[in-house]
């Protein structure tokens, strides 16, 4: 996507420097676009770990470049093992982070040390134009649904969606989930507009989904997340699309603390709920969402202070809550399969339902 | 209630200098605890204007003070109509302002000037006395509800309460409102615990709420907005209580942006959703709250921007935005009737419907 008219994803292996990789320092966002440039594996966890690269596509690319560099310094068995366990931990719940590590290992791992390292390169390459396209499909599934608004409201006024959380591009290597069908309607001309959910308490939509919409020319409004439902109410809201990070055989949806309230209001005001997923996300192997995912509790100080800009463009940290009152912290919440209208993945759409992911997919398991 | 083991109103006439009266400077909670003395119209209208004093009926309270403090300096009937004109055009659209405002005047009209002063604090002070006796009637019949679900758990554990935006004592004279019931409760040893919803974007929860329960010793925990419908997912949540800026004809609920969010999950979760109120909140005169009451956009530097305390204790101020995205601010939402358990007003708790506040109140019009 682009950053003020200049085309980017969110990882790339320049051709001049083509045994390094150029990621955004993510913790300069929104306030700075500063390029990173990785070419050790010593680096790559240190990105992952103070969360210079978020998003859990993203993570499990730049990781897999990560074991690239570590096979350049010694393509050995043993390094290729302790380089894979030092990169799983660095972010030790981040399921893709692992998926792309040990599908690397799995790869390289027949192939001769000499080998290695083309090997190594060739596959996180592919890696990367695999998310890239899932991403893209994604969109293409997404997109009818917003032409098919575009074109009952008679293409008249705008398309106005809203989103929770940052589902975007610099989550992933390009596109996003959520946002991927989003900036196809808005390239091919269809008037979209997009309420941005703040999302307490780290400020995602507000920070980087703003942020990433703004930069590529994407109308869109900054509301609080009381706001939602409200607009619903209203009519002003087209369709609800959110990106999630587990969804279950049922099709239950775990996404950012929040999503469950704007599903129970676009239920409530008959707005169309999608949920756009890399089929990555499916977890098989649990049913009901509600009974069986635990939720991350996070630090309470995320609830208790608030990080800015201040007047003078430099960093601030406030606090924002009473010295002595506590704050508990749920980072995710789950949405019941009976609240989505449906599913967005790369194999196409279905219910979120058992039998519409078995339709999709057949060799779920 | 108390600040740190010592009882207070939220205004006062002190014995010893009854001709002024004694607040809280609310622009300085939940920092510090400031009592201001004003002892004439000018300082009650600036008191009014810059957010001093805050809550409809503690406007309405200081408010009848300041047309008294007029009237000693000059009780005619000119100094009576135009100072009653000052008052009322601090706070435009506060209703309880006006309301309190036109019932001083109505009654000090026919006295003599000579008579007015004395008549004035008589009345005032009766205002003052009548708004704490309707809280603290509101908080004996919520209390009823708190008591039955304390039996029902058998007496273990704890009473988990959840409550959306300030309707505590600090906004009325006494006791408050939705924060009434729960003080009466946890002042006769049920073990209450109430979830503070932060209520973005003025923080009125996690700033005025927590810090009302703190310095009361009522345990409560802070989250931000989106977190409890998670909680009451988990069974976290025993009941509902929020306060109202308007109730309609049939029960529909005006109140703080968002808690039509938290009526919805409650719905969803069969948790009891009450709305604590004096009747003189009720507006006969509208019916469909969602389509009739008009919703006041306020400013969007309140979304763009947070205040609060730096680590040196110093007021801090900074963006939490990306600066080229827009934010929209609507101030409340409605919340339907059919998503409400109930009402609970000083004369006692009904339905939230017509026939069952007109059973209430046969005389509301």
């Amino acid at each position: 996507m682009k950053i003020n008219g200049v085309s980017y994803r969110s990882i790339w292996r320049p051709a001049d420097d083509a045994q390094s990789i150029r990621i955004f320092d993510q913790t300069r966002f929104p306030w700075n676009v500063e390029i990173l440039a990785l070419r050790d594996a010593g680096a790559v966890a240190h990105a992952i770990r103070t969360m210079q690269v978020r998003g859990a596509p993203l993570i499990g690319a730049v990781a897999a470049y990560g074991l690239v560099f570590a096979l350049q310094e010694d393509a050995s068995d043993a390094t290729l093992a302790k380089a894979a366990e030092d990169l799983v931990a660095t972010r030790p719940t981040a399921i893709n982070l692992r998926w792309a590590i040990e599908r690397m290992v799995r790869h390289l791992s027949p192939f001769s040390p000499a080998e290695r390292v083309a090997a190594g390169y060739a596959e996180a390459d592919a890696l990367c134009d695999e998310d890239l396209q899932v991403n893209e499909a994604i969109g293409r599934h997404g997109l009818e649904l917003i032409r098919e608004i575009w074109d009952r409201k008679g293409r008249q006024g705008r398309v106005n969606l809203l989103t929770h959380c940052n589902a975007g591009w610099i989550a992933t290597v390009d596109w996003g989930t959520a946002l991927a069908p989003i900036y196809m309607a808005h390239d091919e001309g269809i008037p979209v507009h997009v309420w941005v959910d703040e999302t307490r308490p780290r400020n995602q939509g507000s920070l980087l989904t703003a942020w990433e919409l703004g930069s590529h020319g994407v109308p869109h409004t900054v509301i609080v997340d009381n706001a939602g439902g409200h607009y619903m109410q209203a009519g002003e809201v087209d369709m609800v699309i959110v990106g999630t990070d587990r969804v279950t055989a049922q099709g239950d949806v775990a996404n950012k603390i929040g999503t469950y309230l704007k599903a129970l209001a676009a239920h409530d005001n008959d707005v169309p709920f999608w949920v756009a997923l890399p089929s990555s996300t499916i977890d098989w192997r649990v049913r009901d969402g509600v009974k069986d995912i635990p939720i991350e509790e996070r630090n309470q100080n995320e609830v208790l202070f608030m990080t800015g800009r201040t007047d003078d463009g430099r960093p601030g940290h406030v606090r924002i809550t009473p010295e002595n009152s506590p704050a508990a912290n749920p980072a995710f919440d789950v949405t019941p399969a009976r609240l989505v209208t449906g599913l967005i993945t790369e194999r196409g759409r279905c219910d979120a339902s058992e039998a519409g992911l078995k339709a999709l997919f057949p060799d779920g398991q």
